[in-house]
């Protein structure tokens, strides 16, 4: 079968068709404590998941770890499940990255279906193939390249979601639109994410993954193309672990929203990005997004942070930043000053 | 670089100029407790491994485990290794199935080197891309697909190796020369692998390696023709099974062997493979190895385990049968009766 993003509302019969055609011995449905009790009753009508083994896992992000996924492959050799079972991950990130690597290990790969049930997971973690857990504290540490079969993308999951939520999956759409033209970005900007209806916000979604397909499938494996998505990240994963440091944790997408403030300030720096553009979305940012906890006594921390993320190599800090929306640069190696320059103005222009 | 085999006897040399071109950030060595003494000081000529950071797993099947990867995926980290790090695993099937699986998931794949020590892991093991590890009592339940960047292989190795050792790897030896021509039978059968010095040893290797190489070039994921390699393992995986269920383990090749010779008796029963033929393997493989242990009363237990093979679904039997050599058929779906009746002929023709 091809690997297809589905963009509907119909999600029980969606999945219904897609198990009717790939006719597994088996079907699995992984979901974790939350969605277990608020998404999964939702889906009742579906035949497929009448007859599926369900298997839970502890929510959160912490719970993304070599426990859970061994609980996961332990229910997979109790159900019997076989080469040709198929399972089912329903949940956000956390669920949709350990579930397929589980798939992409378990009798060395079964096929999966993903059901992302929060915006982030929907235009982020559920396309493209990167599934993992963490390690030793480490993010998506141990990992595989696994594509679903198939991803089911349903904005009607969507409407429950806080703000804060539905802003964190905001973040990654605006990286999109910046990755693809002027104009997506100022469409993109248009739209009050906490205040559209379902079936717009459906429509919105499809445009941006659209996007990450387009650049994953040129680069599947992340050799090249494939890192202008890293766009605002290493500003947003240093931000992101900066945050969880002084324990007070933020949603990764709302990090990433900062990253991009940050990657655009170094961009128009060194790359000439627009100054007008850079304005608009750092205000749009400041305006959506709660202030970012950062101080001038945090930058050492920051770049430290920096030079440890797995994308690096030999020590050096690289980036992806753009000349202008739509054109990406990858792998620029940035001065520490520079860096530093970048997170004085980020201040100035976000707090 | 390419995905190559190199098969010599210079296996610094050749080491070091594979890492020479990669130029890796850093080299780990993975090795377990017996090939760190009796292997690894043997290679203290390679410039490439003075530098190494050396990994060690304690030896033995029954270390291919959950334990053993963990300690392994922890010491990546706690040397620094990065996408760019090359892992160079030297040992038998253990180590090159656990090091390629660690090496397929740490931070979502880095490169590795395999350098097999024993005969079944250079025609086997070390080549093809099945990485994995044990789970649960279940062989390679948790593994995945990943090509070593190359495989040094050479007989250097092998000189210390026990007959029985030997006899292991040559089981597999066989079962390539089944696959490729009733003359490349005639020829492996001609040659006594418990007495056969270095170099001609290292030629025939290379032809048996390159028979599987051609097999998994044309079908690496195991999706159909690759099936082929699965001649001897139906009844092979069982006797090895039942073997280890009566704590009376054989190795590996061993258990091959006499699925070789049972699959042939199918194969002539169901498919008209050549009596003569037949016959002539049956009675080397009588001549060169142990008896196998198996009575009338076993029966039960081996259909049992052929149910539950890896390989099978639904609940069916497959097996890869020949028509005659060179010409192989695979999921064939048997009659119990039929297995009963070859184990029958099998106890008659082996013991």
């Amino acid at each position: 079968m091809q690997k297809q993003i589905l963009f509907t509302n119909e999600v029980a019969a969606t999945l219904d068709r897609l198990v009717d055609e790939l006719k597994p011995s088996k079907v699995i449905a992984l979901v974790d404590s939350n969605t277990a009790t608020a998404v999964y009753p939702t889906l009742s009508d579906s035949r497929a998941l009448k007859g599926a083994h369900l298997v839970v896992c502890p929510a959160g992000e912490c719970n993304k770890n070599l426990n859970s996924l061994t609980h996961i492959w332990q229910s997979l050799v109790e159900v019997g499940a076989d080469r040709r079972s198929v399972m089912v991950c329903i949940g956000g990130g956390m669920i949709t990255d350990i579930g397929g690597f589980a798939a992409a290990t378990f009798k060395r790969g079964i096929p999966h279906i993903n059901i992302p049930t929060n915006l982030l997971g929907a235009v982020d973690a559920s396309v493209g193939g990167k599934t993992g857990i963490d390690f030793l504290g480490l993010k998506n540490e141990i990992g595989a390249f696994k594509s679903p079969v198939a991803t089911i993308v349903s904005s009607r999951f969507f409407a429950t979601l806080s703000p804060m939520d539905m802003l964190s999956g905001y973040g990654e759409m605006l990286k999109h639109a910046l990755l693809s033209s002027t104009q997506a970005t100022a469409e993109m900007m248009r739209c009050d994410i906490t205040d559209i209806e379902t079936e717009s916000l459906l429509k919105m979604v499809e445009k941006s993954v659209r996007v990450k397909e387009q650049i994953v499938a040129t680069d599947p494996l992340e050799t090249g193309l494939r890192k202008t998505l890293n766009l605002g990240h290493t500003f947003g994963h240093a931000f992101e672990s900066l945050a969880m440091q002084k324990e007070r944790p933020v949603a990764h997408g709302i990090a990433v929203a900062h990253g991009i403030a940050a990657a655009l300030i170094l961009s128009h720096m060194l790359l000439q990005f627009p100054s007008e553009t850079m304005h608009q979305v750092c205000r749009h940012i400041k305006e959506q997004y709660p202030s970012p906890l950062i101080t001038c006594k945090d930058y050492d921390a920051l770049i430290d942070l920096m030079r440890h993320d797995k994308k690096n190599e030999n020590g050096k800090i690289n980036f992806t930043l753009l000349k202008s929306a739509g054109e990406a640069v990858i792998n620029l190696s940035v001065d520490e000053s520079d860096i530093r320059n970048t997170l004085d103005i980020f201040q100035d222009l976000l707090q």
